[in-house]
């Protein structure tokens, strides 16, 4: 460590003058070391995951969390905590997904029970549809079967994420519109039900949900994926037996809106007081799994970002918020009311840092910034690359405070490690056990040191 | 993939000239392609730790671990596939690991059973030994309290590793001399035992075994490692009862060395075939857990590289060897027998490539170049950058692939994201489940990549 703070220090001094450049690194090396070795978040994550459990915004289980999350901001002590209102949409589960079907090979009937789970947003069925199956690849191929070839049909989109992306994130990108559109293109040509391949690059059996968006203008059909092997068996069992029955029973019914809160802490700043800086991720989560990458660690490195710096004794120039957004999966309520009160207020926000990519290593920041502003970005480089942070790429923030685009100089997503975040995203399998505390730690370390830069230097 | 592609055509044509760079860049896309989609290296090491499990160098698992590495070789189809005798140790762990303590607090016994295991190399207890502990964090504070302290006790080294070294293999190699050193300088003020914190970040309870080396001048004396909860619970044990007797059984001994074997698979080159490039791992394992990370991921690894080169329809120029090099664990007979029979046969080394830092997710590489091959080497850095490659730093490069310095023009060494890699290393936590598919694929794909590029255009 001696090392990295001389050679910090030498850097500092060839490039921004001794004293701002030494108190730079000095206050970076504090930061990590405070968040590697006292940190809270990863105790936090344990409470979030293990005694409120996954929390879909308008859920009882929502509540809760913000109810945490208030307890845990005030325990800052910093200078308010305050809730804002939010309307969210209610969707339940309920009780029953099922799924079956039995196909003949060998002279035989095989009964297959695949992994399967509702998208977000789904209908029910009354009772249970069955159908037989048409697999596509994707919507394009969806419209050339057209309504010959796929009314009264259940479509299977069998479509895996792209693995040559690098970057897993593009990967998901790339097939989210079969998930988004996927049912109501299948219903423009009189399908009655839509089972997708989940999005994830791994290979086992759990089912990943998240949204989909019906088009108003199209009948909704029930919608919901499978997992990656139950996938690839069905294909295999359609191979075998195109004429298969799939029977399909959802208990998923949407409800009326209601309120929920994004929950929010403020530390007034010492020397501009009226630019503001938000750090926030979003504390709704699928219900499924227990939303620890997702956005578990985004939420519980927020807060410890302004414990961090409080603990540290520092006093920040601009007026820090640390926001708990609800509802990010569903429609982004939470960050367009955040946003769209910011404008009434006129409040003006130097800058705005999410993380909502996982609790995985981090590797540096995007970020949507001007070229002016990149430059003087990217002269933190030498300040942040001794600690692993060696992406500095522009595009790309965060879903919650991308509605603050207007209105703000500059705005930041915390990048880190995509290869394994696809593998938990919205399933079962994301649980704290998947969280390692070193990483989440070091994530925290790292917003906490780009916040304390951005809130000493700014952006003009 | 499409822009990646474009991007590092018009960086080929820009600093190489159009048809080798060009060459370049869609030979790497191609084996990124391949080691994604059809690489049967995460196959290979499910066969390895679940079919085999542990190999300690000496031991008859290791002997089936060979017995494996050259069927699967052979089935690469290469020119030749043969075995390298190796002197090896044999030491066995024995079936009796015990540990225990009694400490009186708040007027009642406490009954301990921590979790533990013995240093490889250790000696044995014949019956159990029963000592009062003194706790130390450094050889310095042994040296320090010297005879009058130590004498007649068990040492306890409570040192974790420093967090502060993102690094965590800096972070290793400084507490390292403790488990090397720290029995036989225990032994020099007349210990009777010493326990060990594990060398590991991870705050859990699986101890972590790992070489001690015995100064021949001192008495040999039982060495373990606790885990790091149980030093963590040992410590408060002795500020309630700092007179607390240890209590240690170890039914661990050396028997007689043996010989084992390197297995080494040879493509001939095409143009330069007296020019050799190595790239290996080492098939040997502590005797705990399956040996997933260390070092089953470099070895299917580097199988996976010639497989897929070969499978591409490459025609290598220099002549290649894949080497599962035997016992790195425990006095890197392998390393240093394959170097020493290179330089009896006067074989010319072009580069030499290790994997030994775990299946995680790639991040570039260690090389010990000149400096002019280090420019050259960091000419390729636009070709590697777009998979995520972006560490080309000097220092460092393979345990096993180190002796051959003298008689190598590079050595290399695959550097991967290193934060979860001491959660796992020489524990029972070590198993197959902890290795992600796709991060172990792209390990492979990025080896594969250098090893196209120094065959290509190597370095003078």
């Amino acid at each position: 460590m001696k090392r990295i703070l001389f050679l910090l220090i030498s850097l500092a001094i060839s490039t921004k003058g001794l004293t701002q450049g030494a108190a730079d690194s000095l206050m970076i090396a504090d930061i990590y070391k405070h968040s590697l070795t006292q940190a809270l978040c990863y105790e936090d994550l344990r409470y979030l995951c293990k005694q409120i459990g996954h929390r879909l915004a308008g859920s009882p289980s929502a509540d809760k969390a913000i109810a945490w999350g208030e307890r845990t901001l005030v325990e800052l002590g910093v200078d308010r905590v305050f809730r804002m209102p939010v309307e969210v949409p209610q969707w339940q589960r309920g009780t029953k997904e099922e799924a079956s079907y039995t196909y003949r090979s060998e002279g035989m009937e095989h009964e297959c029970f695949p992994s399967l789970t509702a998208l977000g947003g789904s209908v029910g069925t009354p009772k249970a549809i069955e159908a037989s199956i048409v697999e596509v690849k994707s919507l394009e191929e969806l419209a050339v079967l057209g309504r010959a070839g796929i009314e009264g049909k259940i479509v299977f989109f069998n479509k895996g994420l792209d693995p040559m992306l690098i970057n897993t994130g593009a990967a998901y990108g790339g097939a989210y519109p079969i998930r988004g559109k996927g049912p109501s293109e299948a219903a423009r040509y009189g399908a009655v039900g839509c089972i997708i391949r989940s999005l994830t690059l791994g290979d086992d059996d759990y089912a990943h949900t998240g949204a989909t968006q019906y088009n108003d203008s199209l009948a909704r059909i029930p919608a919901a994926a499978l997992s990656a092997r139950a996938s690839a068996e069905l294909s295999r069992a359609l191979k075998l037996d195109s004429a298969l029955r799939f029977r399909l029973h959802l208990h998923c019914e949407a409800k009326p809106r209601r309120t929920q809160y994004n929950v929010i802490a403020e530390w007034k700043g010492s020397e501009s007081p009226d630019q503001y800086i938000t750090i926030g991720g979003h504390l709704d989560s699928w219900d499924i799994g227990e939303g620890a990458h997702d956005d578990g660690a985004g939420i519980v490195q927020s807060i410890q970002v302004m414990r961090t710096l409080k603990q540290l004794g520092y006093r920040p120039k601009c007026t820090i918020r640390v926001v708990l957004f609800i509802n990010e999966e569903f429609g982004n309520d939470g960050g367009e009311t955040y946003a769209a009160i910011c404008k009434t207020e006129g409040l003006r926000h130097r800058a705005a840092l999410e993380s909502d990519g996982g609790g995985f290593t981090p590797r540096g920041f995007s970020c949507e910034l001007n070229d002016t502003q990149f430059g003087r970005f990217t002269e933190w480089k030498p300040l942040l690359e001794p600690y692993g942070l060696h992406q500095f790429r522009r595009g790309g923030s965060g879903v919650d405070i991308r509605p603050l685009q207007d209105d703000v100089i500059g705005l930041f997503g915390l990048a880190v490690d995509t290869q394994r975040y696809f593998d938990y995203h919205h399933s079962g399998n994301d649980v704290f056990e998947q969280v390692n505390r070193r990483e989440l730690e070091l994530g925290s370390a790292a917003m906490a040191s780009l916040i304390y830069l951005i809130d000493q230097c700014g952006f003009e």
